[in-house]
């Protein structure tokens, strides 16, 4: 197998290949495990090199797992000592933003905080946002159709990708780098790229749409009494707020409670009574109109009983404090310690009695657990965070066994943003049916036929 | 061979299933040419029923042609002698709308205006929309990943469904109908059925989205003097709207001249002399601020000095008015006798280029050939509609070459909207390149090995 590291040492040169400790001292993903144990790791500079590269693999049925900013948290990216890691650590291009079409053309390695301050620098929005921003990679956004906060109004990754260029495993390269949004010539064969975690294909290129910056933003933190309101109220604010609304965050009072009321840091917009907190944001073209409008929606709301109380951020720094309160995952983390994570979606009806059977099966069976309850409610994607005290094997499973079969029962979504990788893998049944997962498997062995890219991810 | 054809009979009735006379007095498609020849049509009234008839057709080798609302451009729905037709005409129904979710569960055989009414009475918006309302089926729409006027706003078809069931080439029921925005647990299947013109699986049912109902309408038509501006126009327009721009349809001056000022039927809002026309709309959630912030954009876009002349229009029937100039496909098809119709997309910068050399083409072989163009510029998606006088195979194919190796040489679409289906097959190659379109093969070989579904189109 010698031999397979010096043919692509030809193809990519002494500086593309890194072996031994300089691979250990890298790592396969967070948290961070003992090191990366793959036998090699690749940098390719070109997308001829990841073809030629790819292409030795197959003949040799060498196991690739490709490398992006190793942000995900499912352990999509986990490395054996049988595997040959491709990071696109060398291709971080982007070009230059087309003002007409609005779009811009990047490889795969660069960090999503550069494509958002380039798209920004030419006065447009890149507006896929995510906390790993500063080290995630687009590929990597594409590979696993990243979330984050913008859903509601620009949709997940796959819908900011106009057109993709990929690898096969076979080292075939796949340009489909069309930059308009129509094209109904055929198979939309991008779609097989995006989300499928590095499976199917290695993106290596894309040309991504590019949004008008917004010139305004209001933002308010609501109190709602009851989840029938706050599922009114987000109607309402949809309607009202006519293609403006960018963010409907919603926090149970559990997370309220943790992060406000019981601790200091935050002040105390709203006080910790209410049985929901929302956190609304608009962004649109035209500051005062846009102000007039929320202003008008937010008292129309309140005069149909929708919200119990509100404050409505009079400056840049409210706004930021607002958000700071959702986004403090720091503080909960260490209070909730040690903690587990979920990421699920559900169809927004049935989101109250989820949590609620959710809390009850753990309060059954550790009564001191702790849970809260947090999310992009206008998207019907929620977070759960709890601890039960421990993460041993049994309770993990446990856990898992009441979070993922009251969801599965309501034919929920196992995994909204994070994706399958390695983690989720035994749960996949929960959400997909046996006929989705033997279609899924045939796709995989159509493209991949020696299963060598990220085998044992997903399926 | 009759064998086969009893079988379906007793698993879809006698009613279920057409022979003969019944068939031959249908059509498979526009414009008609002498019925459909298929050798039977089956109706089936379940996704069980499709199944159970798939699965025999599998088993016999037998070809299917899935039928809605034969509204397609590129033959898609053309049937062979040896074809059986199955229709989704029992399969109409349509569920009650989902207020929280704002999502619409419907069969695939309900008409679009049916599902436009069903989520207007419940006080939402299917943006969806085309001329073929009436008449073609929301599942002929997600065969084809539908375009029409509210792309930019909206988004294609793809865009519009959360949910599908399919079943595939062997009968096996391919069950994806989740109701939610975010769903990253393994492969997206439901975009394998998406524009795949019935050769991947026939779709029997779907989960759509629903978006608020506007409030507010605001409609202009603008004479720009140059293709730049009317690019610049386009980008400015995006920015001050502020995310509520739902339709910017550019006409050449030759279209303006053949519908307008050759014409007397829709008076003359502009005069005849400027090089462009841009229809636009924007609908949002608030009248009165949405109205002033669409007369502040276009007095800011005129002080720029892009606009040249500009009717507001003050009135529903006045925006009638101005739609129906747009709209005018009769005039059109009449004037241009016997007409060729294209449908194609192409990087924004590119297009002007790329008609005049279109023109100029044109022109130098059929000296009194003509040409107008118009289409949906926010999307980059312009409609060619041309004579050469002729229909002629030799003229048909001269034209083609004209239109399709200009499109290519530019990395263009040559189909936008309309597919592929059988009339564009010849075309595939000059927008994909001989890696995707075996690609196409592999997938299509995957999923439907022995080539029964809606064999011999696309590919």
């Amino acid at each position: 197998m010698n031999q397979l590291i010096e043919h692509i040492r030809g193809i990519v040169g002494p500086g593309g290949i890194l072996t031994g400790e300089d691979v250990r001292s890298r790592s396969d993903g967070w948290p961070p495990v003992g090191g990366c144990q793959a036998r090699a790791l690749v940098r390719p500079a070109t997308t001829a090199e990841v073809s030629a590269v790819l292409r030795l693999c197959h003949e040799a049925g060498q196991s690739v797992v490709t490398h992006g900013g190793l942000t995900g948290l499912v352990g999509g990216a986990r490395t054996g000592t049988g595997d040959l890691v491709l990071s696109l650590e060398r291709m971080t291009g982007i070009g230059r933003v087309d003002n007409v079409n609005r779009t811009l053309t990047v490889e795969a390695g660069a960090p999503l905080q550069k494509v958002q301050e380039a798209a920004e620098d030419a006065g447009f929005l890149f507006p896929l946002d995510l906390g790993a921003r500063g080290s995630c990679t687009i590929g990597g956004n594409i590979s696993t159709n990243a979330g984050g906060n913008s859903v509601i109004r620009y949709g997940m990754t796959r819908e900011q990708v106009l057109g993709v260029e990929a690898v096969l495993a076979d080292g075939t390269v796949i340009s489909s780098m069309k930059d308009v949004i129509k094209n109904n010539t055929g198979y939309d064969l991008k779609q097989l790229f995006v989300g499928s975690e590095g499976t199917l294909g290695i993106v290596t290129r894309a040309v991504l749409r590019l949004r008008p910056r917004p010139r305004s933003r209001d933002t308010a933190l609501l109190a709602i009494e009851s989840f029938d309101k706050v599922a009114a109220f987000l109607r309402a604010m949809d309607s009202a707020l006519g293609g403006t609304l960018s963010a409907f965050e919603v926090m149970w009072n559990d997370f309220y409670r943790l992060i406000v009321a019981d601790d200091g840091a935050h002040g105390q917009p709203l006080d910790g009574s209410h049985a929901f907190y929302v956190l609304l944001e608009a962004t649109g073209g035209h500051e005062e109109s846009d102000h007039q409008r929320f202003e008008e929606a937010l008292e129309e709301a309140f005069a149909a009983g929708l919200i119990a109380d509100a404050v409505i951020a009079q400056s840049r720094q409210q706004r930021e404090d607002l958000w700071a309160i959702r986004d403090d995952v720091e503080v909960m983390m260490t209070k909730l310690y040690p903690p587990m994570t979920f990421d699920i979606s559900l169809s927004i009806p049935l989101l109250d009695g989820y949590v609620q059977e959710v809390r009850a099966g753990l309060a059954e069976r550790w009564p001191d657990s702790r849970l809260v309850t947090f999310g992009h409610l206008g998207d019907g994607n929620i977070h759960l965070v709890l601890t039960v005290g421990s993460l041993d094997a049994e309770d993990v499973h446990g856990v898992e066994e009441i979070v993922y079969g009251a969801l599965g029962r309501r034919g929920g979504v196992i995994s909204a943003e994070h994706g399958i990788g390695l983690e989720k893998r035994t749960y996949l049944h929960h959400s997909r049916s046996p006929e989705e997962i033997a279609l899924m498997q045939a796709l995989k062995t159509a493209l991949d036929p020696k299963n060598i890219l990220n085998p044992g991810k997903i399926l």
